[in-house]
């Protein structure tokens, strides 16, 4: 379903624009290439990015399954929400790594949701012979 | 085929756990956000995080085209001997990096497998007309 | 489309082998694991694998929809010089950061234009009646 598609997508722009910000971080604060630390707000940014990352890993086959065992337009609505919430977790953490939970958990519930209803979907079709 | 889903799916869970197990030996070592290093058994538990993923990347479409070209059973044996691997390179790693090779190379084995026989069921799907 | 799915399978094949490159690089600069720094050339080495990551999974999906609302032999060329620019940015990095550039840029091009065209292709989609 072409929705569900479009959310992979937007959840997809929002990391390459992290992505983004970890380069432009990389220059303000002047850590140069290949180091990964040297200033703790450039490894605020790192952090997003890297989390990110292993957020996107689950999200990306849970949203699928979700979308086709139990219901597309559910997967949406859970998958603007993760969304949204990463980019709660970017603007908490970039100011104080403390400020980071709320998006976290805004990010990690939806994900989270998707991830256990792929597996209910799953394990309902091989019991009813899938 | 659900099985080869069920399978990716608890591939992923177990990522989820580990990624679990680097936020409480972040508590535990005391390496507060956005660290990544600065006690040697949180960047134990850090790295078999961080090496997961980079096999998943390769685990996900590796066992889906293994599945389909080849046979879903061996690509459900496979993924699953995948899962046990990664954990006693869990296991072992944060005992003792040096005792992360066997895990590693029981995950290594079948990922590769998967890898190399996706790859020949996609040629000869090609050369047959694909 | 098979040649969708190996183009797939060889950009897999090269961050294999870049994952490969990085583990070499640990014993020959001689950092131990679980350290991610301590050598700059080492660091170099993961930083062309970790970046590599963070590309494919925006890649993955991309050439998918790519291939399936635009046209499949387009991903496939967009697909070959993404692989090509990104082992220009290993050869590049590992020599000398500041060169890491040219092959950064040739391979963020076909990338972003997979990421683009399936964006428009799936909003067609979706205004058509997906």
């Amino acid at each position: 379903m072409a929705y569900v598609q479009l959310v992979i997508l937007l959840a997809l722009l929002e990391f390459l624009l992290f992505g983004w910000a970890v380069g432009s971080a990389r220059v303000r604060y002047n850590v140069p290439a290949p180091a990964m630390s040297g200033h703790p707000v450039f490894e605020r940014y790192f952090r997003v990015q890297m989390n990110t990352l292993e957020q996107l890993i689950i999200f990306l086959p849970s949203i699928l399954l979700f979308a086709r065992y139990i219901n597309a337009w559910a997967a949406v609505a859970l998958g603007i929400i993760f969304i949204i919430g990463r980019g709660l977790y970017f603007r908490g953490y970039v100011q104080e790594p403390a400020a980071r939970h709320a998006g976290f958990v805004l990010s990690a519930i939806p994900n989270v949701t998707l991830f256990v209803g792929a597996l209910i979907g799953v394990l309902r079709a091989i019991y009813l012979g899938g």
